[in-house]
């Protein structure tokens, strides 16, 4: 089985969305990169850091689902890295209520020997040193997708170039797209970041869906337009998992079958923003996403002759 | 051939982007459909007025594409409806600088005989008693479409839901169609037009393209990702040309081939915003069309084997 090695966060997240008010519960970026992913017959590890706080129960859950956590540290005596946000009316924008990196603060990622020569990685959104140190240890993979964001392009621009000039893709919002390009045509901005090193580029819009580039071609995901965006906390994460995960788990890393893999990771993404956190990315059942596969193909798919 | 009835505005406009600034320019609501639907082998005929002072060289620019306008009535001494308009420097929003209703103010709108009996009415934008003034004197077609703008939401309701409750279809933008249903979420919002009377609802979304509803179904079309938007002005109208125009042409109004159509409306309205005004649209041809068909399929079509 191909393998995906998750760099990211796991962590403890408390959200306030205009549906209700959760206390601290499971999130982190390669928690929901990792469920998203395990919708695969795929092997994945998650190199991360938590407390001595982290429940047991939360670590097992990702276990279940076949994800590999020996390279998840848990630091005695240390506090899990907790951030806690309430969103707008409009769930299109939030604010950040509580940050506390803990454990976070002395990261030193050490990646499992079984996954030294992975298929695919995916450095979630944390630290460019952070996901450099990771790409040191390994072989070089097939593929390598960055995820990142303003914070650091605000916080450490050049470590951030670093990162970007060794990967492969790079999954980015569009706003923060613009901010690393200084472009607000989408179009020249992925150009622009082609340019610094990712061949691939993926920019997502939340609600209005999900851009990937290549060369000069361009393919768009739309986002399954919903009746009710419950919580978007983990979206893009979920996106993430879903894109990799099926990468890895088709070995295919063609831009035809990458098409596929932003379908997917839209797919995925659409049964994230249902319940709270990660709640519904527990309870998804394969089914679920082939069915909603047809709801993106009614969507889509189209048959014209010419006029 | 298909017979298309098309009422709105025949105008002058001055517009602002940051790539420039226009003296008074052809413009108007129905002279975007009107050049929209001209790609078609249909024939057409604008329902509309202007003063003395429109030039006969921008009637006869709609003449040469077969698109009657013995239904566009002159006024004698009278002053061709005027619109100004300054885009600001993300082209998605703009300040009106300027409106002169002139002889709009008193629009009496005659059908042509031979326009008695159309297959297809698209009722542009204008006030909701001229729209339905229309709708008394014509057979009733196959598919009669309305587009409408939130001004006739703030100042003539009741009027506006006379003519709602007699369409088939709605073209409405995002935020129109949440003023209209005070609805955030577009399914939800599309679920309540459809219970004032339009069957179908199209919500356009700019550039991030255009949904259609029908019952419980939803087809969506994005917008080509564009290196640069030139001038937005006419693109809604551009969309709402090719919508009709293709289900005029095709003379099938069923919602599978309503996917068609909003994806011609989409190609269309593409090529509006690439210059000022209706300029690119004059010199548009239909291998420019079949070209960008192309490129649409390439943009949102995928082959996915189930994982």
């Amino acid at each position: 089985m191909s393998k995906l090695l998750i760099v990211g966060t796991v962590a403890f997240d408390a959200i306030e969305t205009p549906f209700g008010k959760t206390d601290k519960i499971l999130g982190g970026a390669a928690t929901y990169i990792g469920l998203s992913a395990s919708q695969f017959n795929i092997d994945s590890s998650i190199v991360s850091v938590v407390g001595e706080d982290f429940p047991q129960e939360y670590l097992d859950l990702l276990k279940n689902r076949n994800i590999d956590v020996t390279g998840t540290e848990i630091v005695k005596g240390g506090k899990t890295f907790f951030w806690s946000g309430k969103y707008h009316n409009d769930l299109n924008s939030r604010d950040t209520l509580d940050t506390q990196l803990n454990v976070l603060a002395d990261f030193n990622p050490v990646v499992p020997e079984d996954f030294k020569s992975p298929d695919i990685v995916m450095l979630g959104n944390l630290h460019p040193l952070v996901q450099l140190s990771v790409l040191e240890q390994i072989e070089r993979p097939k593929l390598v997708v960055l995820d990142t964001m303003n914070f650091w392009m605000d916080n450490t621009w050049d470590d951030l170039m670093k990162v970007i000039a060794k990967v492969d893709a790079l999954t980015i919002n569009d706003e923060e797209a613009r901010q690393l390009t200084n472009e607000y045509s989408l179009v020249k901005a992925a150009r622009k970041i082609a340019e610094m090193g990712p061949k691939y580029v993926v920019i997502k819009k939340g609600e209005h869906g999900a851009l990937l580039f290549h060369d000069e071609k361009i393919f768009f995901a739309p986002a399954l337009p919903l009746e009710e965006v419950f919580d978007p906390t983990g979206a893009g994460d979920t996106f993430a998992g879903g894109f990799t995960g099926y990468l890895a788990h088709t070995g295919d890393i063609s831009f035809e079958n990458m098409k596929n893999a932003v379908i997917y990771g839209s797919n995925l993404a659409s049964f994230c923003v249902e319940k709270f956190g990660t709640e519904r990315m527990q309870d998804l059942s394969k089914d679920d996403v082939h069915e909603r596969l047809e709801e993106f193909r009614a969507l889509t798919q189209f048959q014209i002759n010419l006029t």
